[in-house]
């Protein structure tokens, strides 16, 4: 599900205050989360243990961790997995800008699943959206979508299962089938999730983004799919399953796996703190990383190390140890390890940071040596777009036959 | 300009009464049209004698008769014919049926200025917007499109100076060029025109529409360009022209050529008795097209011979001599003898609908004679669908350049 929305770039429930005052949609997100309440709000369930359980094992540190703590039929999802059924999974990105670390993360989860379940993963680009919602031109946003494509074929996706789309370079699919959506979807539905459309365009952006969620099953037929997604953008997937519910296409709702905001360098509650706060580009050597790491990332250490060594840190707020929990430290004993010695003061915000940016630095390295130049970038993507048989599937799939040579413009 | 308003299913200015209220929307007619207060309302301009004389040679009758009399940038129009600049006419059909004989006169009018002026012709189907309005489905409406394809195919365009578009099967640059056009259109806007869209595909079609408007220029650049319509539908002429006005992007305003409404069968006013009274079918034999036009066509004459011979008839609102007027007698002597005759008796009603049911049956039978079959029509529509080249030229327009392969989806 294409957003913008970096998921370290976000409030924090660590950042725990007295006040139970938030507000949490797809553009925004305000006040102190708590994150159980949203789910009760949003009306998805929270993870239970036995769900963890049936996960390939060992589950993906965002999982097993608590970053994804919750979903919409993860039960239907792991019935799949157990029967080695058909699933697919969709996450796609926004191209208004260079991808950040955070933005990175999810795309590697989904091929954490792809590589455990044999899931096909599609992803897809809303340029369409990113120019019709931003100050961008067509071309601005088109430039971003390449320089996005080449890191999500750093990600390593397996190509016979993996279809990387593009709106308006894929309209000749996205738009019919959106067309097929949107009559299902009203004005009064977009403005109740999104409130008013600046345009036209994006008052329709909603059906091309239930056709996103749809579209391994216009592919492939009615099957399991879902969504990982920050729980902010579950509105999106709620929107889709609505119209998934009343279409009357064969097609099963799309179910989604939500998780909580990654906090960003700056530490949590620093959303509007851009500016001071650096991201971690992925164009970061690890000399840069180091540095951004050391000066920026927020500790959850004393101010000294003497207070320190007799106070101990709090690992919880730390956004080092918070990084290295989330995704970057595989080994749980280690984790564990590093929580405990930095509580007890032996592990000093210094050391535990350093390990962070060598944990970061080393992926960053192992991702930009996959990435392909802008000048490899059409025929590394080919394998990677849907097939003529798979867009004349998606096609027929809402009734549009092959014929007045829809897909062949040879002329 | 798609529309699915057939020009002769209206009510006629020949059906005089004393009431002045009327109103003329894209989708609804009601009372008694005052064709000059309409162009007030509307801000179009009456067609001048001076014009008329600009036209090529003699021009048609649907403009020498004054069914079109009125438009927009008529003079600028007029000026490119004379510089022989580069023109485009864009004239397109909603395919929600099969059409009929009112639909295809404005191709054939198209048909005349594209052979008198060597104009490009662009016919865009609007299968979106059909499935969206209708109670049809996406298969309903590409079946429809089929059948109406073969009728645009047997008026004889050029081919090398004609693209006919399919929203749904163009939706490749269909669908990327209204997104450049939709972030300018506001819900306001096309609520103002359209009343509240009943779904968002229909809130996004506006754009679709100015698209088709607009596409002769993003394939060629700016030229001028006209839109020969029934002045209800210059609403989508008027919207169109905000869009290219505000648009940074190079074109000029689309201009029109504004008809009145050419009345059905039945006659003036007799708007909703389309139950009653049947239509010209386009595959009606010559036996059919005289039983209907015997039967059901609106006489001006005189209930019995002997007053008719004593009384005369009334020329204006007699279907069988508007129709003639209007289109299929191209001999002005013949039509000023035919109504002088009519007016004093001589001619008889029967007379002169046997003369307009053999006019217009020597014109369907031409028009069926050049009409593709179902399986030859893929084949015969290629000539007229955009080349790689020009759509690659439209999206480099708005921006696009080629890349992500954009266009070459062969996976």
């Amino acid at each position: 599900m294409p957003t913008d929305h970096d998921p370290t770039d976000s409030s924090d429930p660590a950042d725990a205050a007295e006040s139970v005052d938030f507000d949490v949609t797809p553009y925004a997100v305000s006040g102190e989360v708590d994150y159980e309440k949203l789910l009760a709000r949003f009306g998805a369930d929270a993870l239970t243990d036995d769900q963890l359980e049936r996960f390939p094992r060992p589950p993906h540190p965002l999982l097993r961790r608590g970053v994804f703590y919750a979903g919409r039929d993860v039960d239907r999802l792991l019935d799949a997995v157990e029967a080695d059924e058909p699933i697919s999974i969709v996450t796609g990105i926004g191209p208004s800008g260079p991808m950040h670390l955070g933005h990175v993360l999810p795309f590697y989860f989904a091929k954490w699943l792809q590589a455990e379940t044999g899931a096909h993963v599609y992803v897809p680009l809303s340029d369409d959206e990113k120019y019709l919602s931003k100050d961008l031109s067509l071309a601005d946003v088109r430039g971003y979508a390449r320089e996005n494509l080449r890191d999500l074929l750093a990600v390593g996706f397996d190509p016979d299962r993996t279809r990387i789309v593009v709106d308006t370079a894929d309209a000749d699919v996205i738009y019919p089938l959106a067309t097929a959506l949107a009559k299902r979807v009203t004005p009064a539905t977009v403005e109740a999730v999104y409130g008013e459309p600046e345009n036209v365009g994006m008052g329709f952006y909603p059906a091309v983004q239930a056709t996103h969620l749809l579209l391994p099953q216009f592919v492939r037929g009615p099957h399991a799919t879902t969504v990982p997604i920050a729980v902010d953008q579950d509105p999106h997937v709620r929107l889709c399953r609505d119209v998934a519910a009343k279409e009357v296409l064969d097609a099963e709702k799309p179910g989604a796996l939500l998780s909580r905001f990654l906090p960003s360098l700056g530490g949590p509650g620093k959303m509007s703190a851009s500016d001071e706060t650096p991201s971690i580009d992925l164009t970061d050597d690890r000399e840069t990383v180091r540095r951004k790491v050391m000066r920026y990332a927020y500790s959850g250490g004393q101010s000294s190390v003497e207070a320190h060594r007799e106070l101990g840190g709090d690992p919880e707020v730390d956004i080092a140890y918070r990084y290295l929990h989330a995704f970057f430290e595989p080994d749980d004993a280690e984790v564990a390890r590093l929580a405990r010695e930095y509580r007890s003061g032996d592990l000093l915000t210094g050391d535990l940071k350093a390990r962070a940016a060598e944990r970061i630095a080393d992926f960053l390295d192992a991702h930009r040596a996959r990435r392909p130049s802008d000048a490899e970038l059409d025929g590394a993507l080919e394998p990677y777009r849907l097939t003529v048989e798979e867009r004349e599937r998606a096609l027929a799939a809402v009734g549009l036959a092959p014929g007045v040579r829809a897909l062949d413009a040879d002329g």
